[in-house]
């Protein structure tokens, strides 16, 4: 099949999404490759729509006691050391500096994959009474794992997130902290990404390096293919027995204490390209699109007609400020509409209102939905009901798209075979009764390149009858598995 | 003189102004010193400062039409040496990563000191034609130069700061975005960390590696140093040259364009510790403090007279909360007032409202400011307007008193001999007519270890007649000499 281009000169989605989704991060301005190997240049089209993750997640930390604070980029090599299952984790995927300001280190630094160690360290320190806890710290930063393949957003070697790492009294404590981690993340790509998720308990093979046991949000991709879209690791006494964090209880007994810690990266931005993204290129839930509108005063050969028109579109500009709209005006007529059009659907803003001089006359704006091209007229002295309205429309119709998608690529499966033979026609999601054992799963990836994705939440304690998809043991529970990114 | 210690058990900050700084750093909970060499833990309450200096400056720039991004942290060894003046500047406090993923990389990766060099050549990308200008970039992220002599906050060999990129078609533009940016940077010292600066021209030997000229803002600190606490730069077209940035002018002609850099860091949280603080600790102004206000509940024997203290406390925090003030209710009666009150005043909240038995009788609060320890009664019922009014007196006594250690630590002289008595007394600023010559610096670098800190703005445009206080040259305009951290 001889490949076919959209209008906008990207790839088609359903044709090629790899193709597409590089078309898209590059023309979209979201993302540039750098001369560094699998680093990218965050445009500021992308960066905006990270502020507005931020914004969103560090307010809900910030309200739960969480503090903002900054440990350093670089980690002794022995510190990595220390928690020996984490090494493990890691040790390939690190970048060393051995040299600087001129001279050979007398101990190599960690560029930092993630910061357990250094903090750790350090919450020794800060940690002596039962009174000091629980202790809620997180960061913004940059990490580094040198990935051998990287792919925009999804997978680079340098990457920003947010790391949130507490302790506390008890184990019960910490489950509910990873469990709380767990929930903002979900709440937090449903209601503001308008996507919907599998969110639950991973695998042995699939936990965290050193954790007790991790939870995760997994996103099922247009494909059929997993993103791992946040996890939150609850750590056991693990690392505060490593790194020695001890505190007095009320009987003056020195107890370890029990840990949690939980991302979410602009990976993110990955799933969120890839999830509502059409042949027109980038498609923006309102809730977080940088730009929720812009007004598109229409070209006309008539000079007074188009002045008219850009005196009202700056106007309505104005009005939706005012009602916290965040909007702006395309005032740029060097350009033809279809190439402004253009322009604004690529870049996913998710309502353009024009006015040309139809709508001069009648008072009223054409208002455009990216998400389903849909146009309604909304009146000028409607705007500031029909305007938001028709932002929740899109935000509400995104999810609702989102859910559907991911509903139709889930299937159920109850031997390998059926299991098989739904791969092989779609990659997707498949729910089956697993025996939870590290070799089934091993042998599962092997043969299918598929792996337990995760054990939805309403269904941990749901124990099933009957024998395991895969192997002879007895099933424990239903697990989704699915081939990732 | 044998050493004395404060109340707080901090060195007086009289008596050693560098163990003073380090003892409320620690013990104020600002910062933490880490086991990589000169890279600090920055602790919630200094983040928090951060976080207002981020806010405050994020929100100018944007109004401005700066957008945020994000360039890689690693910078190819061949790239930091395009421009020859700027390598020279910065190659001896490089970090080198040549392992990463286990294998050594082909080219050494060198950890962004600052990224003129790995944005302007992604700049020459973006930058096709004068459409395409002015462009304004802005990113927040860490640097590294490694420091031989490090301290807390005021140099570090990793810090955080804001680095802006601009581009221009003239000259003029660059100039005037230069000194925008100077204006920023004056404008947050003085009306939000109440800090009052000298804001200038650098001359030759203190110029930024590469750049056409430097502006900067210098602080006066109270031992007489001066603090370099934010430059501007404008870059010529210096470094357009070395990285090929190039645009198409109106007559298609291939032009290279003007650009600025800009920056303010971590360090200037140092400045704001030195300026304010005091023998009992940190004092921090009202509008970047992260808690404006502390409300203390007296400790009473009588149980239910501190119940009833603790009642009003909660109103009270509540009822400022809705106005709008950052307070914190400290109801933890475990310790003494006495070590309640040390705590509040060690960590800078401005205001302390103290509600004991007597303020329950009369329905007031007791009033602390944090600045001067005055004490006032504020009736419960005009704490709307009562409050608010202490925040901003204290706001504006913090920046008088500023500006009166300014100008007593600033002197003039006409010869080297006056020049070398106000220093050989106590240091601080001396203002006197210089030739601006290269070779006259070094040698007053060599005899005294002060340099040329800043011209100021409104003597830029003041020539000078007479010799220069120095050498036999004339003397060219009237400079601002100090020793520096």
């Amino acid at each position: 099949m001889s490949k076919s281009f959209s209008k906008k000169g990207l790839t088609k989605k359903s044709e090629n999404i790899s193709e597409w989704y590089q078309d898209v991060v590059t023309k979209a301005n979201l993302a540039d490759y750098s001369d560094v190997k699998g680093s990218i240049i965050i445009k500021p089209n992308a960066y905006a729509i990270w502020e507005k993750v931020q914004s969103v997640l560090d307010g809900w930390f910030k309200e739960s006691g969480v503090r903002n604070a900054y440990f350093p980029l670089f980690i002794p090599y022995s510190l990595i050391n220390k928690e020996k299952e984490h090494m493990k984790g890691f040790s390939p995927e690190l970048a060393v500096v051995e040299n600087a300001g001129g001279e050979k280190l007398a101990e190599p630094l960690v560029v930092r994959p993630t910061s357990e160690t250094i903090m750790y360290k350090t919450f020794a320190d800060w940690i002596q009474s039962y009174r000091d806890l629980p202790l809620k710290i997180n960061q913004w930063c940059n990490v580094v794992r040198w990935e051998k393949r990287t792919y925009p957003f999804l997978r680079t070697s340098e990457f920003l997130w947010q790391e949130g790492h507490t302790v506390h009294v008890k184990f019960e404590e910490a489950e509910a902290q990873a469990l709380q981690a767990l929930s903002w993340y979900k709440a937090f790509y449903e209601d503001y990404f308008a996507i919907s998720v599998y969110a639950g308990l991973k695998s042995k093979g699939e936990t965290f390096a050193g954790a007790d046991h991790t939870y995760s949000i997994e996103l099922v991709m247009p494909d059929g293919k997993a993103l791992q879209a946040a996890t939150s690791h609850h750590l056991g006494d693990n690392f505060a027995k490593a790194f020695n964090i001890q505190y007095l209880d009320d009987n003056s007994q020195s107890v370890h204490p029990f840990q949690t810690s939980w991302g979410l990266s602009t990976r993110s931005i990955g799933g969120l390209i890839l999830t509502h993204g059409d042949d027109s290129g980038l498609v923006l839930p309102p809730l977080v699109a940088p730009y929720q509108a812009v007004v598109v005063p229409v070209n006309n050969k008539d000079e007074a007609i188009q002045a008219e028109c850009l005196k009202a579109a700056q106007k309505v500009t104005e009005d939706l400020k005012r009602l916290g709209v965040r909007v702006m005006l395309d005032d740029d007529f060097k350009g033809s509409l279809g190439f402004r059009i253009n322009k604004w659907e690529l870049e996913g803003v998710p309502l353009r209102l024009e006015i040309g001089g139809r709508e001069l006359e009648d008072k009223s704006v054409q208002a455009v939905r990216r998400d389903n091209f849909a146009k309604s007229k909304v009146g000028m002295k409607e705007l500031s009901h029909g305007v938001p309205e028709l932002l929740m429309a899109i935000q509400k119709s995104l999810h609702e798209k989102s859910k559907e998608a991911k509903l139709a690529l889930t299937h159920e499966a109850t031997t390998f075979e059926e299991f098989k033979a739904i791969l092989s026609e779609k990659k997707a999601f498949v729910r089956v009764p697993w025996c939870e054992e590290k070799s089934c799963e091993d042998a599962i990836k092997e043969a299918t390149k598929a792996t337990p994705r995760v054990l939805e939440m309403d269904l941990i304690s749901e124990k099933v009858a009957g024998k395991c998809f895969h192997c002879d043991n007895p099933a424990a529970r239903k697990w989704l598995f699915a081939q990732s990114y």
